[in-house]
C-alpha cells in the first residue's frame, strides 16, 4: 500500500465532486468571514471581500511532530520572557542593530526613556509564534526518522494568521464530517482521515482568553476619570487582514470587556492619554467620558515605517503607561532575527534554560550564523558569498518578520551591493529541505495541484511579572496551552505568502511517521516538475 | 421633548463618529456573513462578495405593535395549515388561475397525480412569512391609535431574509452595546435605545429547530438501503444570496444532522430517487451509498420558469416521497395571493377560525379586492381603472411572492395592455400609509439619510398532520414561538428589494406609540423632500 499511498490522499474525485468541493469552500469561506477584505474597493458605503487562499483538502503532517511542537511551547514561552526581561543581554545582542538600523534605534530609545522614568507596569502579555517547517535534511525520504522539525522564526508582536488558521480548520472538519473527502470509489484503498486525524483549532479562543487574563490581572480602574476598563487594540490603517483581528475583538465583547481599534499613530495621539497616575485613559469618540486601558494589543507599530515622529511619540506613550503591553518593547525586541542567532550560538541557550531544556529546544534549531566580523561570522560570510554553498542558504534581515529574505544564489549579488557594514545586519540560515506532500489549494491567483510544504505555527500565550531580582530567570505566572496556525505553499515558490498569494491557510491531517515519510517518498518524484497547473 | 424628538433618533453624530461606525459595520458584515455573493464574479478559484444593504442605526417601531404580530402568528399558522388541507376551498378560490397560469396548473396537477396513488407522508412542515407594514390611514399621524399594523403578504414557500435579519440584529445590538449609538455630545437629550429596546432576533436558530423537529418526527431510515436520514435543501442555481441559506444547513450539522444543497431541477433528479416504498433516496456524489431523506426544504422551485418538464418531473418526484415537504404542494397553494384576498372577503376567515380569531386575524388586512367579475370585483376594477382612484391601489398578480406590482397611476395603462380574461389574475390592495421615521442606511447603491419605512416579517414554523376526516380543520401539532425579520426603505421607494439596493436589513427598535408618533410626525414634515443623498 505504501507505495502508492502518496497517490491516495487528497483521494482522487471526480469532476462534479471536484465542482461541490469548491463551491462549499467558497460558500463556507463566504459566511464565516474567512476573507481578505480589498482595501482597494473600501468607498464610503460598501466595500469587495473574497476568501482567503485555502488547501482544498487538509495537508498530511506526523502525529509526533505535531505534538513535539505543542509540548516545546511553554519552554519557548519562558525562553523568550527571560530574553525580554535580560536587558543586559539583550542590549548586547542587539548593540550592532541598535547602532545601524533606525527602528531598533526608536524602540531601545523608548525604553531608555520609559526606564529613566520607571516602568510603572511590571506585568507583560505575551503573545507568540514559533515557526516550523519539517526538515528531511537529505534529497530521498525513506524512513521516518529522518525527519526533523525545525524552526524558521520566533515571532514576538502581531502573530498574525490564528483566526484563519482557526477558520480553515474548522471548515475541513465540517468536510470532512460531511463526507466531501471520500473518494468517488468506495473501494479504493486510502489514507482514512477521520475526525481525529484533524485537531481542532482552538486558536480564536486561546488569543481571547490570554487578553481576558491580562485584563483581569489589570483590575479595576486606577484612575478617577474612568468608571470603566477596555482592552485597546492597536491597528494600522486601511488593513486588509480585518478577518483575522476583529475575531478576537468580538469575543471580548461576548465577554462583556470593552475592546476598540485604534489606528497606528494618528488615533492614538488623538483619542488616548495618560492621567497624572499614567493610567492609560481612551476617550472613545462615541462617547463622552473616558475609559481606562488594561491591555494594549499590538497589531500594528512593528514596522520601520510607521515610526516617524508620530509613531515614536505614540508608543513612547503606551509604554510609559500603566496598561499591560502585548508586547512590551523589549519583548517586542526579542523578535529581531538576530534574537534567535545569538541563542543558537553554542552555549546561547544555557544562559535562560536547564541543560535538559536547551537540548530539545535547540533541537529544532537549523543552523543558523551571525554576519558580523566573530569568527562564525566571517565563516559565514565564506558560505554566503559563494555562489555553490549559497544556494543552501537563507539570508534574512534581523529585523523584520517574514518577508525581506534573499535566497540561495541571489545572496552572492545582494551582498556585493551591500554595503559591508551593514552586513551584520543579517543573519545566515540553512535552508530547510522540506518534504513536499500532494494536495490541492486555490486561492485568487487560482488553483495549484501539486507538491506543497507547509509551515506549522505554534503560539503561545503567557504572562509573567518584570522582577529587577530574578533577571534572565524571570517566571511565567500564567502560561495557555498553546494552540496553532498552518499554512502551506506550492513547494517551488520561496516565500510563504498568503496575501501575495503564494500560500494558502491550511490545517494538518495527522498521521504516523510512516505514512507521511510513504507518501512524500511518492510525491516528490511523480510531481515535483508539474508546477502550477489548472484544475 | 416630542416635537423635536424625531430629530435625536438616530443622534447627531460627528462625522468621525459616522465614519467609524461605517467602518464597523463593513467590518462586522465581512466577518460574519452578512454579504451578498456577487454571483458574476464566481470563477472557478475565488468569489467576490460585498455587504448586503443595512441600516445604519435600529429603525424605530411601537413596541405594541411589534408584539401584536408576533401574538398573531399562531393564529395565522393554524389558519394557513388549514387552507393547505381544505382542498374543496383551495380548488375553488384558485379555479381561475388553475386555467389560466401555467406555474398554477403545474402545481395542483401534480398534486392531483400524487392524490391519485396516494400521498404516503401526511406531516406538513410550515415556515411561513407574515409580512406587515405599519399604516397610518391619513395624512397625519397626531395620536398612536391612529397606526395600525397592515399584511402586506403571506409567504408560504421559501421564506427568505431571515438569517440576513437575524445577523444584522445582531449587529445593532453591538453596536449598541459598545456605546456606538451615542450622541457625541453627552448632553443631548436623546431617545434612549437600550439593550431591551432591541429584541433579540432567533431566527436562525428557531427555523434550524423546526427543521429539526420535522426530520426527527421522520424517525429512522425506513429503506433498507440507507443507513441514515438526512435533510435537502432543493436550491436555485447560480445563487447569490447563499448567506440567508448556508447558515441554516451549518447549524444541522452542528446538531449531527447531515445536510446536503440540491439544485432544482438537474440534481434533484441526476441524485435522488424514490425506492419501492417511496422514500426519497440521495446519492451524494462524494459517497457511496445512499441516505434517506427526512425533509425536503424548498428554497427554489416557486417561480414560473423554474417549471419546465424537468422542473415538474423533479418536483412530483420529490412530492410523491416520504419526505416530509416544506412545503407540501397544497401549502405552497396558499402563498398566492388570490387566497389571501379570497381570506379577505367578507366571511372568509370564518370557515376556518372561531370568531374570536377571525377578528383579530381581520383587523390586520389592508383592503385586497378581486379584478374578477364578481360584485365586488368590477367595483375593484372600477377603482383600478380610474386615473385619480388607482393613485390608492397596488395591482398585484395573484401568482408570484415579492416584485412584479404595479402601482398606483400605472394600473390603467398596464390594464389597457392586458388582456380582460387575465386581469382576474391580478388582486388590487389599497396601498398602506406607512408613517416615516428617519434613519441612515448603507449598501452599495450609496448611503441614505432621510424617511424611511419598515417592513416586519414574522415567521411562523409549525408541524401538522394531514387528515382527511378534519378537512379545513387540521390541529398543528407543533408550532414554534414566532421569529422575525425587518427590511427598511427609503419613504420615496415603492419596492422593498433589498437585493436591488432600494431596501435594507436592519432591526426594529421598539419604543411607545406615543414616541414613534412624536418622531414619525416629524420626520414627515422635516424631512419627506430631502430624498437620497451621500453622506
Amino acid at each position: 500500500m505504501t507505495s502508492q499511498a502518496w497517490k491516495e490522499f487528497p483521494p482522487p474525485l471526480s469532476d462534479e465532486q471536484l465542482e461541490i468541493l469548491v463551491a462549499n469552500i467558497k460558500d463556507w469561506q463566504l459566511t464565516h468571514g474567512s476573507l481578505l477584505k480589498l482595501v482597494s474597493s473600501d468607498e464610503d458605503s460598501t466595500v469587495l471581500a473574497q476568501p482567503v487562499g485555502a488547501c482544498l483538502f487538509p495537508t498530511l503532517f506526523p502525529r509526533q511532530l505535531f505534538e513535539q511542537a505543542l509540548d516545546l511551547q511553554k519552554t519557548y514561552d519562558k525562553l523568550y520572557a527571560r530574553v525580554a526581561e535580560d536587558e543586559e543581554w539583550l542590549y548586547s545582542t542587539l548593540k550592532g542593530l541598535i547602532e545601524t538600523y533606525d527602528l531598533a534605534r526608536v524602540l531601545w530609545g523608548i525604553h531608555q526613556e520609559v526606564e529613566r522614568e520607571g516602568y510603572v507596569q511590571d506585568v507583560v502579555l505575551g503573545i507568540f509564534r514559533s515557526d516550523y517547517m519539517l526538515d528531511a535534511n537529505t534529497e530521498s525520504v525513506s524512513t521516518s526518522e529522518e525527519i526533523l522539525l525545525k524552526q524558521v522564526e520566533f515571532n514576538t508582536i502581531s502573530c498574525a494568521g490564528g483566526v484563519h488558521s482557526n477558520l480553515v480548520a474548522d471548515m475541513h472538519r465540517r468536510l470532512q464530517r460531511s463526507g466531501a473527502y471520500l473518494p468517488s470509489d468506495p473501494n479504493l484503498e486510502t489514507i482514512n482521515i477521520s475526525s481525529s486525524s484533524l485537531p481542532p483549532s482552538h486558536t480564536l479562543s486561546t488569543l481571547t482568553t490570554g487578553l481576558v487574563a491580562a485584563h483581569n490581572l489589570y483590575g479595576p480602574p486606577k484612575s478617577p476619570n474612568a468608571n470603566q476598563t477596555c482592552i485597546l487594540f492597536i491597528v494600522q490603517p486601511r488593513n486588509f487582514n480585518i478577518a483575522d483581528e476583529r475575531p478576537i475583538e468580538y469575543a471580548l465583547w461576548d465577554q462583556d470587556i470593552p475592546a476598540y481599534r485604534v489606528i497606528f499613530a494618528e488615533e492614538v495621539l488623538a483619542h488616548t492619554s495618560l492621567s497624572p497616575g499614567r493610567e492609560l485613559l481612551y476617550h472613545p469618540p462615541s462617547r463622552a467620558g473616558p475609559m481606562e486601558v488594561s491591555v494594549v494589543y499590538f497589531r500594528a507599530a512593528f514596522e520601520a515605517d510607521e515610526f516617524d515622529d508620530n509613531g515614536r511619540k505614540a508608543r513612547l506613550l503606551l509604554e510609559r503607561s500603566r496598561a499591560i503591553k502585548c508586547p512590551s518593547i523589549l519583548s517586542h525586541l526579542t523578535t529581531f532575527k538576530k534574537v534567535q542567532q545569538a541563542l543558537a550560538l553554542p552555549g546561547g541557550l544555557r544562559r535562560f534554560l536547564t541543560e535538559d531544556e536547551a537540548v530539545r529546544i535547540a533541537s529544532t534549531f537549523a543552523p543558523i550564523y551571525p554576519m558580523d566580523e566573530s569568527e562564525i561570522g566571517m565563516a559565514a560570510r565564506k558560505l554566503a558569498l559563494s555562489s555553490i554553498s549559497s544556494k543552501s542558504y537563507i539570508l534574512k534581515p534581523s529585523l523584520e518578520g517574514g518577508g525581506h529574505n534573499i535566497y540561495g544564489e541571489d545572496i552572492p549579488r545582494f551582498l556585493s551591493r551591500t554595503p559591508k557594514n551593514k552586513w551584520s545586519n543579517y543573519i545566515l540560515m540553512e535552508k530547510i529541505t522540506s518534504p513536499a506532500i500532494h494536495n490541492l489549494s486555490m486561492s485568487p491567483r487560482g488553483f495549484y495541484r501539486g507538491p506543497v510544504v507547509s509551515e506549522l505555527g505554534i503560539f503561545g500565550i503567557c504572562l509573567w511579572k518584570r522582577d529587577e531580582n530574578t533577571e534572565g530567570r524571570v517566571e511565567i505566572t500564567q502560561d495557555l496551552n498553546p494552540c496553532w496556525s498552518f499554512k502551506t505553499k506550492s513547494a517551488s515558490v520561496n516565500e510563504m505568502s498568503v496575501v501575495k498569494g503564494y500560500g494558502c491557510f491550511d490545517s494538518p491531517a495527522l498521521v504516523d511517521q510512516s505514512i507521511f515519510s510513504a507518501c512524500c517518498l511518492g510525491t516528490v518524484k511523480a510531481v515535483e516538475h508539474s508546477g502550477r497547473r489548472s484544475l
